[in-house]
């Protein structure tokens, strides 16, 4: 396999911890929160002294979540260990797959397969079902059921320690289930008010995530950001920092900045334990093909993806959305069902030019391909000579 | 006068240097380039140990910029300070005012005229010369009368020691004339492509300017385009950062993503010192209350002010040209000659929620009216701070 043709670069690392009152909280050597769609990353994460987070948007059947943490266990030394749900705080009147799979417009799917057919992205495999084929994790009752898969896995091994909600604050009585097993909630706030809000639902971490991230982000980039948050929760919350980190001068940068660690997505997509999406045997997989060519400027921020605006890979397929020609995106989460089975489609290919992949700024900087214990070990290295630079001014 | 209502708040900074590369070969105390329109703003900040960059673009008339210097000169007890011109690498074919002035069609101005009355702003005074009034300084005819001004300037009195230009690397000839007499060149890149580009120009020192700074911006957030700029430009020039800083934290991070200081513009709108535009004898002027008032989320970045994207404070001026009837804007320099006449009214006006002025995110940081002194000690020791902070993880 691909990650075998990369050996260690660099001697053991001579930091063995980084301390904020978060590693001390979770009993990690690093401030660093990886997450990421994939277990193999999110185990390693948590192997090196980071905290992987598994993002469970994927996971359309809870039995394949379950069977997925079970492996995480085996696979994490007895490390902590988060999960990643997407579930807004106010549970939307959803009905059945089928009942919004009519409430897309005719001309939304006309869009979609003319595109796909322009693009030359085959159909699906025979035997793949369409209506299942799209990400459920997106609605609330498959979002709810992720958690109550993760609760019962905390319960039995303990490991999971962090839950975190890209949508922000989770309902009241996940929050409340989640502390009953002592496990922390974290929600990304994208502004001030967004995190106020968090902690005064209860939420125990902010994620504070500026413009240059992947996925769904705000206007307010992250210099600006992470210390407004900061200041705005003070002793009511730690903040992660998240959005334009792939590198230990951003971790010192986060730092400085007064947050308590680094939250890093994008980063991880070039690890070379990262399997997810066509692969290839003696390289890397299409979309790490992708990432590795994209410099800074190659994402845009768009509605495209789930229906909120998201920072994704520019490529042929967001291109398309932006010709005059296009719809306007649809509401989460009939977008993400609109354009599931296009993202099946997409992944399944072996066209980098044509992936559909949320991705912050930062891939400018993932040039190649490394096992996440030396992608670790870079930031912490790189993060001790950022602050011996700092000490030299004074 | 306002500034003399706000006392000193501390006691003496305990800071008295910090040290890089880029303050010793300016002889200045603190990495803080401060970037103002205003003369008594400059010359408070090259007074406290930084180092003032007055912005010239203003200045129609070469002799009103002699004035202004001659007063910089005798009110910075010898320190140094820098100038700020606007000009392309590229002369274009100019032409006379009234010839460009031809080239804006009628439903621009009419669109212009139209927004002012609703937005009741006064006409301008009796007695103000219409085509005078536009701002000149976009003119490559008119940068370059600046550039003359000051290097006589430096000839005579040896302080100004940095030119820099906002719209990229200067022209060929004019970095040679700023070498000769010894005068470094800096130049704004919102992209890496354009730092290296600036660098084989020949221009001395980068500014690396992020999505979220005031003014003419690219995409990229300064989180990732900061350090993506230092690697690219390696030993050959150092790097300033800029967008998105207002704190001693935000110094501390810029140093510890690689720079060599910091580029601040949007940060000293709020001093007590800064003066122009309509004001009062007891509080705060028209757009220093629109500063106060703003949020980090109250800008936007549009094409309205100058013809190329521009960070603004976000108002009822802005919102005007967002409306569905409103025109496309038009390219530099005609863009700006359409609303020179407009930002004149503007300016004179007293109306907090039509002021039309460039700022960056960090306005939402910019909440009290302060002194340059006390700006500049706030930020100095909230460096020491951040620094202690990240020694104290390892």
């Amino acid at each position: 396999m691909w990650q075998t043709l990369n050996a260690r670069r660099k001697p053991a690392m001579t930091i063995s911890r980084i301390h904020t009152p978060l590693t001390e909280r979770f009993g990690i050597d690093y401030p660093i929160f990886g997450f990421t769609p994939s277990q193999d990353v999110a185990a390693a994460i948590s192997r090196a002294g980071g905290l992987g987070v598994l993002g469970c948007v994927r996971f359309n059947d809870p039995g394949e979540l379950d069977e997925v943490l079970e492996w995480m266990h085996k696979n994490t030394d007895g490390k902590p260990f988060g999960v990643d749900v997407v579930m807004p705080a106010k549970i939307p009147t959803e009905g059945s797959k089928v009942d919004l799979d009519s409430m897309i417009p005719p001309e939304h799917r006309a869009f979609v397969e003319r595109t796909l057919d322009d693009l030359g992205v085959p159909p699906l495999p025979d035997g793949q079902d369409r209506l299942n084929t799209g990400v459920l994790g997106w609605l609330h009752s498959v979002a709810r059921s992720h958690v109550d898969v993760a609760m019962e896995h905390t319960r039995k091994y303990g490991q999971i320690k962090l839950i975190a909600n890209a949508l922000g604050s989770p309902p009241d009585d996940v929050i409340a289930l989640a502390h009953e097993n002592g496990v922390a909630v974290a929600a990304l706030a994208g502004a001030r008010d967004h995190a106020l809000n968090h902690v005064a639902a209860g939420v125990d971490i902010v994620i504070a995530q500026g413009y240059e991230g992947g996925g769904h982000t705000g206007e307010v980039a992250s210099m600006v950001l992470w210390p407004e948050i900061v200041d705005a929760v003070g002793s009511a919350a730690p903040v992660l920092a998240a959005g334009g980190v792939g590198s230990g001068r951003q971790l010192a940068a986060a730092i400085a900045l007064g947050t308590q660690g680094v939250w890093m997505g994008t980063y991880w997509l070039t690890a070379a334990e990262y399997n997810l999406g066509a692969t290839t045997e003696s390289g890397p997989s299409t979309v790490q093909q992708a990432l590795l060519k994209a410099t800074s400027r190659d994402t845009v921020r768009r509605r495209i993806y789930s229906g909120k605006p998201a920072r994704l890979l520019k490529t042929r397929w967001t291109d398309a959305w932006d010709d005059a020609g296009a719809p306007e995106p649809l509401p989460m989460p009939l977008q993400n069902l609109l354009v599931g089975e296009a993202h099946a489609r997409i992944s399944l290919a072996d066209d980098p030019d044509v992936v559909a992949m949320p991705a912050g700024q930062i891939v400018g900087r993932c040039n190649e391909i490394v096992p996440v214990a030396d992608m670790i070990e870079d930031l912490v290295t790189e993060y001790a000579a950022s602050i011996a630079r700092l000490d030299g001014t004074l």
